[in-house]
């Protein structure tokens, strides 16, 4: 179920910029019982995308009312929530920036992973397919996401649950779809985004709330040879939560006591739903 | 006026990844008194495309019956043809690689540039915003065009006509819209576009006809400096044909017997309109 400017549709203008450029920017909100998580957070990072990219964002409570509009609950749903930069014609200049952009709100069942995942972890893999830099770009959620579409082809083995994306100085980045933490002793660290990769809203929530629990945080580029000596590995995201990774190509892991007390702190603020 | 999937329509499904990640690509074809020039190239490029992004190029008689459905004359118009990996649920990994693509053909008006521009040349600058690479989207025409919407997007001076686009390592790549070429007595060259750029359809007639016209052709990477030294620059693109270019940000030009030449080869031969 789809509301497109605040009108229930199942189509977009043919001469819409998301189609032809991917000239906009999208969020994916988890919705517990109605209620969607991170509310705040989301909104935070599509206004900063608008501002990277000239669009004009639309009021806060215009969007949620939108959302509102949605059959959220009860449960969990997915709600996913796109901003292009509106019709326009041929060409790459925008048109005027104070026209509003072009709102898509999309109701979404919760994906169907593994309940085990989030408690056993996962297996994941080193994807070939690197991500292009550009600092513009770097941390927003925009429409412009062939390099992880390239990635997420790389491999179709049910049991693999996520690839990790390099940038093209060999740092790790990000998972095609989420965020990667790792812990040594009671240090937490995940790579910079200063070049390319998503900021991901777990991501932050997570870098503001480990220190309450005794973690040190640290954010800096680093390349695949430092993960064979940290004792955890996880993966987040708004809709995954956060996923203990257990294998890493031939590398191993246990899901450890801090993947896991991070992940009943997010539960118990109601950062996910998972 | 388009055609979606063979019919006339003004909408796409709300679904379309296009829409949702620029998963697709794109041609714009210059019609001339209802003749496609050079389709067959425009064609090959869709097809390479389709085999770097794994879709399913749609056959080239069912394209080419599609666009002569279009009202395409007289005199000059514009065909954009898009193919996306069509409808797709929630998520990067793509539905199965045999599904058909979303075929949207549109006719466009032809754009209003100054006729004077093939002739008495351009002024054009350099843009801030640079082109990230990635070896498996360079050359194809894909749907992700943030980064050239980002430099677009620096200037607003009627009087600049192109933005030239730098790479990370300082080479020039190309402009926003169009390729570019420098001439030194008779050597021809253009920058190589392995790792992004988009390989321009009458680049390719440039390079395959030059050495007929008696010049010698190399691709490579060369950062601005070397735009000091060389005696013409054009600009080329199935639209605007050859500009001449007569300034760079500081640094002019004469339009030279060389641009001329090529251009009228390029007419002689109708690859292109202008």
């Amino acid at each position: 179920m789809f509301l497109v400017n605040g009108r229930y549709a199942d189509s977009i203008s043919v001469l819409d910029r998301g189609l032809h450029y991917g000239d906009g920017l999208f969020e994916t909100i988890a919705i517990l019982n109605g209620k969607p998580l991170c509310w705040e957070e989301h909104y935070q990072r599509l206004a900063q995308g608008c501002d990277r990219l000239g669009l004009c964002c639309p009021p806060v409570d215009q969007l949620y009312a939108e959302l509102r509009q949605l059959p959220l609950g009860p449960g969990r749903n997915v709600i996913k929530m796109i901003l292009t930069r509106g019709q326009g014609g041929r060409g790459y200049q925008p048109p005027a920036a104070d026209l509003p952009p072009t709102r898509i709100l999309g109701l979404y069942p919760w994906p169907e992973t593994s309940p085990e995942y989030p408690v056993t972890g996962v297996k994941i893999r080193i994807c070939a397919t690197r991500l292009g830099g550009n600092t513009q770009l770097a941390g927003i959620k925009h429409l412009n996401r062939l390099e992880q579409i390239l990635a997420r082809r790389e491999w179709s083995e049910p049991d693999i649950a996520e690839g990790l994306m390099l940038d093209h100085q060999d740092a790790i980045v990000e998972g095609t779809m989420s965020n990667l933490f790792c812990i040594t002793g009671s240090d937490l660290f995940t790579p910079e985004l200063s070049d390319c990769g998503v900021a991901g809203i777990i991501r932050g929530c997570i870098l503001r709330l480990a220190p309450a629990l005794g973690l040190k945080t640290r954010i800096f580029k680093f390349g695949r040879t430092v993960l064979a000596a940290v004792d955890e590995v996880f993966l987040c995201n708004s809709l995954i939560g956060i996923w203990p990774v257990r294998q890493i190509e031939e590398q191993g892991y246990q899901p450890g006591p801090w993947t896991k007390k991070i992940r009943q702190e997010l539960i118990r603020r109601e950062m996910i739903a998972t």
